[in-house]
């Protein structure tokens, strides 16, 4: 049995159980979380959060791309979202390797480079700095009034805040 | 008291119990769960997770974009995930309005349009079709023999498999 099928399995006890069939789509918190994919992190555990409370964006890295912004500004102009809590953690695999380095693997290994950067960073809270500042200077994410920048330690399960210059 | 103030609080609750300070950052299921960023799914408690267990990539809509292809592609050769699964769901945002409404109400508002696109869909299953399709064809995800598409239902807590052609 595959690990996908052993979740299908524990989705169908979710099912018999679920009463959150009427929970509107806009975040009852208004509040986007945005993090990295990472095994280790579970948002919901770690900021008490509840189905229904907030927007989870989750990428290698935690970090904003693109898409994130594409995001954020689809969370904010379509469902009311205002603040952005952007956590990137200790001990993150991009921490360990260059783009440059990600790409040649890469193509050394099927003849093609990728059009994207793998976006690893060498410092976490100059990346928390970077991020936020990409957030804000967005024009397509109107509300910035409230974007903040968090270190989620593994090793420790805390949680601490990078104050932005 | 911001939200995100009251979250960081429960973070403070969270590290008081915490003692997953030893889990190793490669997932335990050797799974990326791939999901859009809507409030109403908490992929933990739907598919039975615990925090170490898989790789959870959320974007508006649970797309597969290009940041998609390079989270997996990061799972999967420096993490040693092998299966995905890629969840979308009923009542999505994306399902009601288009890439052009969205990106000529943004020209409008900000003056500028978005170099992307908000990857809007009109048909769930067909979309869910078209990402495991992006996801196999890519050169830069190793290992695609197992790709699943599944809808999950917030009406009911189901999630249910569709079956690609």
């Amino acid at each position: 049995m595959s690990q996908i099928d052993e979740l299908l399995g524990n989705a169908e006890a979710h099912a018999k159980g679920f009463d959150d069939g009427r929970l509107p789509s806009a975040p009852a918190r208004k509040v986007a979380v945005v993090t990295c994919m990472d095994a280790r992190i579970d948002p919901y555990r770690l900021l008490g959060l509840r189905a229904g409370d907030a927007h989870v964006i989750r990428n290698a890295g935690g970090v904003v791309t693109e898409d994130t912004i594409r995001s954020l500004s689809i969370s904010q102009r379509k469902l009311g979202t205002g603040e952005i809590a952007l956590i990137q953690h200790t001990g993150c695999g991009l921490l360990t390797f260059t783009d440059e380095e990600f790409a040649a693997e890469l193509e050394i290994e099927t003849g093609e480079r990728p059009r994207w950067g793998a976006h690893t960073f060498p410092d976490l809270e100059q990346s928390l700095c970077n991020g936020v500042e990409r957030i804000r200077s967005s024009p397509f994410v109107p509300r910035t009034g409230s974007v903040r920048g968090l270190v989620y330690e593994v090793e420790t399960g805390r949680l601490r805040e990078v104050h932005m210059p």
